[in-house]
């Protein structure tokens, strides 16, 4: 395997790993920004140097669509086009194209282009071949995306062409030299919130045989409890020596949780979206800067998190960014809500290093103002 | 005077000087990009601490309607609250208020706000107290701003007015310790593109003794040729010993041969908002990043400039981010194109040192395919 992984410490279920790819090593749990169209949305790649993400993401199917995979490798692969030297995971797009309501039948899904109405064909092999064209160092398998309130019969079917499609995706994957040209592979395990149909989902794609396991189709509507045991019943079938990734998650509580079950590897939207919308991370939960009572505030927006990059700043100037809709506004708090949970994913490691998750765990809660879910730690 | 000014060189009409005030010293002709708002749009103060501008403007008009300047001056001051510490210069906003289509007399004008609607005055005294609660290191007496195509008698009136407006500002400005507060004022010359009006409205200003004098009215519609004789008119009848200001100003080519007339000082939002419409500077003249030959052109933005703070991005990726909306886009081109600006300014004023400003004049015009002025130098 190209990609190896190594558990460092032990608290509870929670691990802290190292990853290491031809391209350098990280330390997880972990939180990857995403930079669906080969940039984090208000930031360019000498921001992401300074906050130095473990890896970034992109979307292949954004990628196909614009401007082209070919495009990309002409180019040097994404690392050539952007000039980012760190990790880059790419993600498959099924997602993307699941919401465009393509025709899918074994072979793949047909789809309509959001971006001009063209119609293109995503398969398990040609989404692979178009990850290696854009160079990705961990690359997703194409996985079929059920709606969350799908029928039993759909996520059952879906379950098993996903199957099928991830052997197919590592049949190509190593023919086509995916590790020799250093990149990693994951598969996905679908299942929505049905335990039993998580534990059938997560034993084919095991099977497989992939670099790490990506948990999809959670956190997209399903109550935190069923999202909790879904996942619980995901985790305890993936095997204990390769990386778990949790898709499409982002909020501080909820890392924190999913961490404790196990998992190693996070992404979402939400905490650049939530920037973009005047919304910050801070150890005193969610700041929306629009609000009145910081309009003559000097403190920064997060006191205790000194070193946020926009810690210069005091509330009532982003404030005033953001009141006359000054682009930089959604760029500084980007800025910053990315560096803080990187900073979260940091402080996890360490506590997990120092058996104090549970600890951490209640102090996220407390700032977050909900409760801390039932502890998922076997004997505590 | 809290501003002192010392000729370095010249070349011709066109100078190389010095200008210092309590918070430093810059030298000149230079440009100043606009922060209208407290925010160079799309930039923060860390990136203006990296372009280095000597000057960044803002806009009096616009922060008395947000977020008021009781509120910046509660806040340190334009500098605490922006946390920029090199030179800020304040426009009186009375080119804002014109557009509004006030009710003017010897008073002042009355105006409704663009942002909601609500009735306020500026008076030629007002004005000074916002700019001085705003900390503004340079500070713009209030003048009145006719339409471009005004009749004589519009004009005649907005230069007399002008006139009492700035005999009253100085007043103020003394009286209210602009100077023990390290401030400066400058006048501003009006008169449309009548030479004789402007002789008229030079003298009146340059009467009332400011530290420096503006040229305004002018690059407003005017036809090239209008615009340098009403100029060549206007510097003709200010001191030497005082800098020269041509606002809202900053094409390349318009620069040196405003410059070769002896101006030293421009402001213009054109570098910023042709980047926020995909518009860099280059040595080439303007480059559309959008156009389909950039698509897989692997060069940077401008090869003749390998200073630029985006040289480390392909033409590819930029018109790409241009291309799918990433906000990222105009922010790397309005840095490209400010830093373009100031190192024009650089060689500008390393030309007039070593006598050569007429080489750099026609490099200029002829990078930008524009015809050189006949040459507006005495003697050459």
């Amino acid at each position: 395997m190209t990609l190896r992984f190594e558990v460092l410490a032990r608290d509870g279920r929670a691990r802290k790993g190292r990853l290491s790819t031809p391209r350098g090593s990280f330390t997880t749990p972990c939180f990857m920004p995403v930079g669906t169209r080969a940039a984090v949305r208000t930031l360019d790649t000498a921001d992401l140097e300074a906050l130095k993400p473990p890896v970034v993401l992109a979307n292949a199917y954004h990628l196909m669509m614009r401007p082209g995979p070919g495009l990309v490798e002409q180019m040097g692969g994404i690392h050539g086009f952007t000039g980012w030297s760190g990790h880059v995971l790419t993600d498959s797009g099924g997602y993307q194209v699941f919401s465009l309501d393509p025709k899918v039948d074994d072979h793949g899904a047909v789809f309509r282009s959001a971006y001009d109405g063209s119609t293109h064909r995503l398969t398990a092999e040609g989404v692979v071949d178009v990850q290696l064209q854009l160079g990705a160092d961990i690359q997703m398998a194409l996985d079929v995306c059920p709606p969350s309130d799908a029928p039993e019969a759909v996520l059952r079917l879906a379950v098993d062409r996903t199957a099928a499609w991830a052997a197919r995706a590592r049949r190509r994957f190593l023919e086509a030299g995916g590790p020799d040209a250093g990149a990693s592979q994951f598969g996905i395990v679908q299942g929505g919130i049905d335990p039993a149909l998580r534990v059938r989902s997560a034993a084919r794609t095991t099977e497989v045989g992939f670099d790490g396991y990506a948990v999809g189709g959670l956190s997209v509507g399903e109550s935190t409890l069923q999202m909790m045991e879904a996942l619980e019943a995901t985790v305890c079938c993936l095997p204990e020596s390769r990386p778990r990734y949790f898709m499409g998650l982002g909020d501080p509580v909820g890392l924190v949780e999913c961490v404790a079950l196990g998992v190693d590897m996070f992404d979402c939207v939400l905490p650049t979206r939530l920037a973009r919308h005047g919304t910050a991370l801070t150890w005193e939960g969610r700041l929306n800067i629009a609000n009145a009572p910081f309009a003559a505030d000097d403190r920064p927006v997060d006191p205790h998190f000194p070193d946020s990059p926009i810690a210069r700043y005091p509330r009532a100037y982003i404030r005033h960014l953001f009141n006359v809709d000054e682009p930089s506004a959604a760029r500084l708090l980007t800025l910053h809500n990315v560096a803080w949970l990187l900073a979260l994913m940091g402080s996890v490691q360490d506590a997990i290093a120092d058996g104090v998750l549970d600890r951490l765990r209640h102090r996220v809660a407390e700032a977050w103002n909900r409760p801390v879910a039932q502890s998922q730690r076997p004997g505590s």
